[in-house]
């Protein structure tokens, strides 16, 4: 028995089907979601994604999938009661807390993921951790289920591949990927509208946020540590929201030479959240940890009760001790 | 007789091998040169890349292949008598100007391209617009040559599609560059680092460039253009140099909402070079015309003998004209 048979049983058997996946959707889950949507409704189920959050702005466009149906593919509440709950890209019950209700109403819960799992919360999983993107699992999926693959199911199995993957950049790319990708493209995908509005399309607030970010930086240990900022008020005085912050490190890692990066935000209540990232050998483990807090060698955090100056103060003396010993 | 049959037999037959691309070279062209020389080297052919100008900045880690030979890939003058001239990514004599005496030299000569061609100026030309890239062509040929694919060269190659493919997201990129890639990976290319370096490494000087251009933009038309510049002053200022200004009107290409796009950077002689950019439906080559410049729809340029202010505001009205008719 192949390890998508039983679950592929189970999804034939179901008439009416509800598909979860993480809050704070990002691009794999919401393509995963779609995919497996589009296919479902394609076996004549009625099917739809619940939802407890927003979708992310630079995912907005995913919600104007066009189809005849009259039922939208994302909902707040349910419209009939599930038989089958799908959960996707998600393998921890906390992610779907405020709609574990409908999960437990559910006779049959099924999980398609590919983050490491520490509870089974289903009666029928797929999970693999070493899949780039539940999108390439999904697509097993709807092969197994016998389901054509179309334009919009492979625009969204695109998607899914094209974000876990940082656009093909990233070190989970595999053969496998690329593969899958050729094989989208027969159908006619428009690769190159969704790439745009994924990785090259910001809001104006984002880019001046980005500017500024890089006007209010210091580079110092010799050119090999930067750090920036950003307050309340200057989030204000740019028109930009709080998850704009999250793309700001990023911005200082490109610096050539640079080897540790610092990005200070400050939260609503005065604090300052501390991201710290390396590119090769310092360990910003140990930085984050002198500072509070924790995390990975190359990605940890730390929270800050300190005015502006003092926190970057702080951080750069850490990193400074850091960068000393390499 | 297949499209390779003739190319590759002159190759087996030389023993001595100049092999030349454009001037200022992109990643095609360098990857596409070096994975030639590789493979020939492998044939135990002497072989180097005849350069008449600089590798860019952001290529120059190509420069430091591997190689236990002696001899370096890239010279600027020859140190043997060439027989066969191969010209790869390049389909215009003018841009191999300064080394036409040795091509003219050789023996054969044969060119591999992908650029439409005015005048075939080889013995024996393989030209495909088509092509994505011009890497797909020399990997073919490589696969012609009967020559096994190795880490080096697929590395090459894969440099070669990655880069003008825009990291596989411009319209050209087809279903065969995903193939090719994946069949790269089989010789375990180091993909993430590759990528890393080509797009998210810059200059300390280009990101305070691009953050610059930002403070300086002025969006206009209620939202739907966008202008900025740099003069030579700035430049000096932030430690840039002009070719580092080829990026900046992407920059002001992503912002959401924007149509058209114009970026006047100063020339040394205190003129103004205009580039213009649309998105959808506004044709930039008016606008460009009416400046008594020209181009295409989408892209296109014109040189301001004016003031800095008097240029920006010609642009402006230009640019503002052609959006009311849209």
């Amino acid at each position: 028995m192949g390890k998508w048979t039983e679950i592929a049983n189970c999804i034939k058997e179901a008439g009416r089907v509800v598909i979860m996946t993480h809050t704070n959707m990002d691009g794999d889950a919401a393509g995963s979601a779609l995919a497996l949507c589009h296919a479902l409704r394609r076996m004549g189920k009625r099917c739809v994604i619940l939802l407890e959050d927003d979708i992310p702005g630079y995912l907005k466009f995913m919600h104007d999938h066009s189809d005849a149906e009259a039922e939208p593919f994302f909902v707040r509440s349910m419209p009939f009661d599930p038989e089958l709950a799908l959960v996707v890209d998600c393998g921890d019950a906390g992610r779907i807390e405020k709609r574990l209700d409908v999960f437990e109403s559910c006779a049959t819960k099924i999980c398609v993921d590919h983050h490491v799992q520490v509870d089974s919360f289903a009666d029928h999983s797929v999970i693999q951790p070493e899949a780039s993107a539940t999108g390439l699992l999904v697509y097993e999926l709807i092969k197994e289920l016998g389901v054509p693959i179309d334009k919009e199911i492979a625009e969204d199995l695109y998607v899914a591949i094209l974000t876990d993957t940082g656009c093909f950049k990233y070190s989970n790319t595999t053969k496998e990927c690329h593969l899958v990708t050729a094989e989208l493209y027969e159908y006619g995908i428009e690769h190159e509208k969704l790439a745009t509005l994924i990785y090259d399309t910001l809001e104006l607030s984002q880019i001046k946020l980005e500017a500024a970010i890089v006007n209010w930086m210091e580079v110092f240990a010799g050119g090999r540590a930067v750090i920036s900022y950003v307050t309340q008020e200057k989030l204000i005085e740019l028109g930009a929201t709080y998850d704009m912050t999250n793309s700001c490190i990023d911005v200082l890692r490109k610096i050539a030479g640079v080897e540790v990066c610092a990005f200070l935000k400050e939260h609503e209540d005065g604090t300052f959240k501390v991201s710290l990232r390396s590119k090769s050998n310092a360990d910003v483990n140990l930085v984050a940890r002198a500072l509070g807090g924790g995390g990975h060698v190359k990605a940890a955090g730390a929270t800050l009760k300190l005015p502006l100056n003092e926190a970057l103060d702080a951080t750069k003396a850490e990193i400074e001790k850091e960068l000393a010993l390499r």
